[in-house]
């Protein structure tokens, strides 16, 4: 890694040609720089957390001053109990992954002595912004080198003493491994995003890690493609089924297990039938854990007729806005699904089931109302019913569509990809939370022996088109 | 099918609304609507070839007036013999296809009762523009139905005649099937393009089939992605052991097979060690053929030395903008790939190959050049080394990567995908020949029984991460 001063320009380049190089290295070669970088990071963890330390006096100055948000803070201490053991193990987790590259996914015999291969390889040259936390320079770092990706990191000022020292850390200790020095290299020089989103003859691809600030901002100001999302807007459904004790357990979770994160639930849409019966169950514990419920007409006044005085005084009226709000906070809207059959706006599909024979009316309202509101991040359904749920999640277009789960599932770690690069709500490429596998094209590689393509046609050779194993 | 003559931004909405019914459709569904439209294409053949010499009268005026080129006559012609039939087997070759949605290709059991499934789905909302060619509306209608994505379709005004004819004619078909007429549509209204490249909250991906003109035009004006290629500018290189007839055969259908394609070569890079024993005869067929060679300084001299007089008067001096042009025409940029172990410009790896023990510096310039002045599409070496065929396969950053086997391969329909929707040089998502599986993304599924994240992590319950089969 490279720590660089050079313009915006010159890094891309000379990433670009790196990358030719890193693309070919043997996943041996590139396993090793993840050991030498993670070696290094803990042999100078000492220097690493005093730089953090400088960053956190600085931080917590602009803190007190308002400047800078209490999130902010934590996020950028490196010294919090666990946080630098996990950023070493991370690194060891991503070597162990088996190689994304070189995978072949297709063989055809065209004809004989002439075989189709569809293998993956890296990208290219990756640029990632991020914001303050400093960890994610060494997981980014790591990410890159074992899917031969270049990469050019961006980070947020607050973090700067922690970024420069790791990424002289790694640069020094990637010089002694076959990575070239400028596969990763850090821009060090402030305001120069607008530069590198125009780079797109270097650079294939953007990974914005931050707010929905940041993310939109990258979106509207590049020509490259942009993996991530901006919203987080992630729904849950309770259908008239709903089992109560799922039910709780499954929003409570999505709602207050880390309600800051992309993942977290901020709608809730409940069937009209079950507003006295589950819904109150599922209020009680939100409100006694200090959610806001901000509620329909008809859900309030369930509630209010269900609860303890003292709870239902809690309920609040929601907006049309709330459901468009991605709060990430302890906030959420509720809303009630009709249980009437008469044709509703937004119904995407007004036919009786075929197999249960019930009329899912509501069931098509609630479908319609998250693919309208919702960020096709993730969403759930709550229902004992299997028809329901395989309908809700072959009709709901998201990255993540669950079934009596909640939606804080949505994450690498937890889905079995070890690290991940973000979570995508893009309709192309990858979707979801993004492992390796996203960092990854393929090419197709044709084997011959002189064929023309002029053989082949009406009245000429056929093609044979025998599929082969992989 | 409807021929709308709402505004780009209703068609759009009515797309994106159409497109969640389509989406879960069954493939019997989809598949009969292929019939329909087949049968409804075949019955009503006159009345669309009628509109068709329509639409020639006026281009052919157009032409003597030299306003449309020949091409564009050629393409924009129905009538030619075999045309319309292959219009109507391509729907059914579409229709034979396996069914690109609903096929799970990744499964893992999170915990027991916790299981992640990754699925392929529809896109959503395609947009297609495309030129004279009226037989693509077909196609296109014929893969997005197959696929599950709702498509908005703008052709050229050569073609409006036939366009028209045929819109209405797959509209009143669909009528009689469960494919939402709102699902395919054709804008006919003039000017729109930009209009429609705005909506990016309906419209999730572009293709663009025409000229280079209009995919550059496309990929600056929208932030939707777009899938296709601007550039075909694929080259071949002649290694120091390349055969001499393998040379020939697959240089000269290279070139001369279809010049006007994306997939033709444009650039001859050759080892000097063979530029008076191979190039002479590769150079003597395509003189033979009428193609320009423009070379190089020493193949140049090679070849005035090799040829007989009469053909080497006709090589042509190249100039450096000559390796950065795709011609499109019977001309081929050559150049020599010296022998010399000194390290050259762009040199991606001096190092000396690890297998053969062959010092491979020239071949390392050979795919410098590629990667520098090349445009990722289709690329090939000639070689009876297995080695060096495959370092270039593995370090030629192209979508085909070809050994021994002519560039006018890569293509839809002779890779085994049935037809196709373009050719993408992107380095996300789709790369290649695109056929129906370029058309689809995936979502996750998570079956659970009330799961909450929190229970898992340090000290909690433990993730199984058990791979199942798909």
């Amino acid at each position: 890694m490279s720590l660089t001063e050079s313009t915006p320009e010159s890094a891309a380049r000379a990433a670009s040609i790196a990358a030719r190089t890193l693309a070919v290295l043997p996943v041996s070669a590139r396993n090793d720089a993840l050991t030498t970088m993670h070696d290094a990071l803990l042999a100078n963890k000492g220097a690493i957390l005093a730089a953090n330390a400088q960053d956190m006096a600085q931080a917590t100055q602009a803190s007190k001053s308002g400047q800078l948000s209490q999130s902010v803070l934590k996020r950028l201490d490196l010294s919090r109990p666990g946080k630098y053991d996990d950023m070493l193990s991370g690194i060891l987790d991503v070597r162990r992954l088996d190689d994304p590259i070189g995978q072949v996914d297709l063989r055809t015999r065209l004809d004989d002595g002439l075989e189709l291969e569809r293998v993956s390889c890296p990208i290219g040259v990756l640029l990632i912004i991020f914001e303050a936390r400093p960890e994610v320079i060494a997981n980014i770092a790591a990410l890159a080198i074992k899917s031969g990706n270049a990469a050019i990191l961006k980070g947020g000022k607050e973090s700067s003493h922690s970024f420069e020292t790791i990424a002289k850390v790694i640069g020094a200790a990637l010089e002694a491994t076959q990575v070239p020095n400028a596969a990763v290299q850090l821009v060090k020089t402030r305001d120069v995003i607008d530069q590198l989103l125009d780079l797109d003859r270097y650079i294939d691809l953007v990974i914005p890690r931050g707010g929905n600030e940041l993310v939109r901002y990258v979106k509207d100001h590049t020509k490259i493609p942009v993996l991530g999302h901006a919203d987080g807007l992630c729904s849950i459904y309770l259908h008239r089924d709903a089992d109560k004790d799922v039910a709780v357990k499954v929003v409570v979770d999505a709602k207050c297990d880390y309600p800051a994160a992309c993942n977290a639930a901020e709608t809730l849409l409940v069937h009209e039938a079950i507003l006295t019966t589950v819904l109150p169950a599922v209020a009680e514990v939100l409100l006694a854990k200090g959610v806001s419920l901000r509620c329909d007409a008809k859900s309030k006044a369930a509630l209010q007729e269900s609860l303890a005085p003292s709870s239902a005084a809690l309920v609040q009226d929601a907006t049309e806005e709330d459901y468009n709000t991605e709060f990430l906070d302890l906030t959420l809207a509720v809303k009630t699904v009709p249980a009437s059959t008469s044709k509703g706006e937004g119904l995407t599909n007004g036919l009786r089931d075929a197999e249960s024979g019930e009329d899912d009316t509501s069931l098509d309202l609630a479908i319609a109302h998250i693919n309208t509101h919702g960020s096709k991040h993730t969403d759930c359904i709550v229902t004992a019913s299997s028809v329901a749920a395989e309908k809700f999640m072959s009709a709901v277009d998201a990255a993540g569509v669950y079934w009596n789960a909640s939606t804080r599932f949505a994450d690498g770690m937890r889905y079995g990809f070890g690290t991940e690069v973000g979570i995508s709500t893009n309709k192309i490429h990858s979707r979801g939370p993004v492992g390796l596998e996203g960092l990854t094209i393929y090419k197709y590689k044709l084997r011959g022996h002189g064929q023309a393509a002029a053989e082949y046609g009406d009245g000429k050779k056929r093609y044979k088109h025998e599929k082969l194993a992989p």
